[in-house]
């Protein structure tokens, strides 16, 4: 079964749209995977991510850029959709994308201030959603 | 920061014993990442998951076994616990792993009898734990 290609269906963006437990993988340089759960917000039919300056995943990103990211259904997370893309990586100087990031989770602006933060872009090639185990359509 | 080996500390081991939200990671024989929404069961120190005959996440395992899992924390998803290790495939042929998978989630045997499964049983190599953004000790 091939891989839907984008635009999702709108249900599906608007399932993105929510506030949604996620988790993103990445390919570390010795070629095994990496995963950790994320915020994320979905903007322009694009992913962004953001991470704290020093974390490891920026290293195994600059060298490979492809993701996968696993969004669950906050309501209900045996309904789950898989984006694939390839992040592209920016600074973000004046916390704008992270206080977003963290406003649509928890209200607020990102509470640290005295760390640089880097924010991905995704741009999705591919996605599958599910729904208990059949495809969601 | 190295990522801590095994064994994990028993309060860790016990948020892995319930039946939470997960997603596992594994590297397509392209190199580029997949991840996917996973039921799992934590027994003997190792993790049991299972998969239809038909996945191609079977074929990503038999050429790469290595994974990478990050399980949520059932009651508060900003704990999360992320195992890295190798998997080993055993065919399932009389669902005896998926029943007791199903039976952890949803209390019930797995209703479809009429397809091969596979258990891929995981070692853990190392692992991290987060809670709230900090490491979770």
């Amino acid at each position: 079964m091939a891989m839907p290609k984008p635009p999702l269906p709108p249900h599906l963006q608007e399932v993105l749209a929510k506030p949604n437990p996620a988790v993103i993988g990445t390919v570390r340089p010795d070629g095994t995977p990496n995963t950790v759960a994320t915020w994320y917000v979905w903007e322009d039919g694009r992913v962004l991510v953001n991470m704290d300056e020093g974390r490891r995943r920026l290293e195994y990103l600059r060298r490979h850029p492809h993701v996968s990211l696993t969004v669950l259904d906050g309501d209900e997370w045996y309904r789950h959709i898989t984006l694939h893309g390839r992040a592209t990586l920016q600074d973000d100087p004046d916390l704008a994308d992270i206080d977003r990031i963290a406003t649509h989770y928890t209200g607020s602006p990102y509470a640290q201030r005295d760390r640089g933060r880097v924010s991905a872009r995704i741009e999705v090639e591919s996605w599958h959603a599910w729904n208990g185990g059949r495809p969601w359509t």
